[in-house]
C-alpha cells in the first residue's frame, strides 16, 4: 500500500465504523450532541482543501487505474464495503467481503439494492479483466434466498462475448447457499467511446470501469 | 419530525458530508491525522451504548413502520442519500433526490449499482403502497444514458398484479433524459411468510419492505 493509501484508507475505515454507529447507537441526545461537535471539527479540517469536481479515475505512476472514489470498491469511499477482487487463472473473479449493519434492507438482511451494487461492480470488473472493458448495459438480478449481513462471497465469469458486448454471470452466496444470481451485459456505449476519443490526447490508459 | 428524528437525523447528515469529504479532501497527512482524532472521539461516545443486532424495522406509537436503518432510505443511515417518496393519487411514486460525489462509478457519473439500489427501493415501496407488500424477486435494469451525479428523479408504478406477484416499472431521469429503466417483480417468498407467521405473536403490523 502506498503512502497516500496509508493516510486516506484508515480515514474511510473510521467513517465506515461511524456509519454503522449512526444506525445502531442508543446514546442519549446530549451524547449525540457531543459526538456531533467532534464530527464538525473533523469536517472543518477535511474541508480546508478539496477537489473541485468528482474524484473520477486517477492513475498511479505505473499507469494503473485507481478507483478510490468508487461507491462499491473505493479505498477512500466510506459508502463502499469495500471490495477486493481476486482473479483466477480461468478468468473467474471472486471477492470475499463483509457487510456491516448499515447495509440492511429487510430486517436483519442485506438490502437487495446493495447486492445489486456489489454484483454490478463484480460483473463489470470481470468483463474488464477478461478483455472487455465497458459499462453496464443491462443487469438482471434474481433473488433466490435471503442474503444475510456479515461475511459474504461474490463471484463472476464471462459467459460469452458477442461483438462489443460481454455477457457476464455471477452470484452472491453466504458460503453455503446462493442468495442472488446476476447476469449483466457490458458494452462501451457510443457516448463513452466518443468521450474517450476526446480525452485520448491527455490520457492514453485503458478505459474506466464502473 | 419527532424528537428522536431531530437527534439522529442530523447525525447521519453530518456523516454524509464526511463520507463525501473522505473521497474529495486533499488536506495533508497531518490534517487527516487531526481529523481522525475527532472521529475516534465521536466513535467512543456513540459506541457507549448500541443495539446488539441490526436495526431492523421499528414501529411508531401509531403503528407505522420506521425504516430508519435502511441503506437506501434510512433517516439514520449515512449510506442512504436518503430518499423521500411522494405517492400520487394514481399510485405512482416519485422521489427527487441528490447524490453527492461519494456515489460515483464511471468518472463523474452515478455508479450503476447505486441507481440499482435506488430503483430497488422505489419499486419495492411502490408495490407496498399499492397493496402488494413483498421483497424483490427479480430486478432488471437497462442503462439507457449516462446518469450524472447531483439532482436526480426516480419514479415507479405498478404495471400489473398476477396472484401474489406485483410487476412494477420505473426509471431514473436527470430531469430531461431517462437514464436507467427498471422492472421488478415483488413477492412475499415462502421463507418470509413463515418468518412473519412465527413473529406474529410479537408484532402484528404490516410486513417489512426492503
Amino acid at each position: 500500500m502506498d503512502a497516500e493509501a496509508a493516510v486516506v484508507g484508515p480515514l474511510a475505515e473510521d467513517l465506515r465504523v461511524l456509519n454503522e454507529l449512526s444506525v445502531v447507537s442508543e446514546v442519549d441526545a446530549d451524547a449525540v450532541g457531543r459526538a456531533r461537535e467532534h464530527l464538525e471539527a473533523a469536517r472543518a479540517i477535511l474541508a480546508e482543501k478539496t477537489l473541485d469536481g468528482p474524484y473520477g479515475v486517477r492513475f498511479t505512476a505505473d499507469g494503473r487505474q485507481r478507483s478510490w472514489g468508487n461507491a462499491a470498491v473505493g479505498l477512500r469511499n466510506p459508502i463502499a464495503p469495500p471490495l477486493e477482487f481476486v482473479k483466477d487463472d480461468d478468468g473467474t473473479v471472486r471477492a470475499d467481503y463483509f457487510l456491516r449493519r448499515g447495509y440492511e434492507g429487510p430486517p436483519g438482511l442485506t438490502h437487495g439494492g446493495i447486492s445489486a451494487l456489489i454484483l454490478d461492480q463484480v460483473l463489470g470488473y470481470t468483463a474488464t479483466v477478461n478483455g472487455c472493458p465497458g459499462m453496464t448495459g443491462t443487469l438482471t438480478l434474481r433473488y433466490r434466498n435471503p442474503t444475510p449481513l456479515g461475511a459474504l462471497h461474490a463471484e463472476a465469469r464471462v459467459d460469452r462475448i458477442e461483438g462489443i458486448k460481454a455477457f457476464v454471470v455471477g452470484h452472491i452466496s453466504d458460503g453455503e447457499t446462493v442468495c442472488v444470481e446476476a447476469e449483466g451485459v457490458f458494452i462501451l456505449p457510443r457516448w463513452a467511446r466518443e468521450r474517450m476519443a476526446a480525452e485520448a490526447s491527455a490520457v492514453t490508459e485503458a478505459p474506466a470501469q464502473d
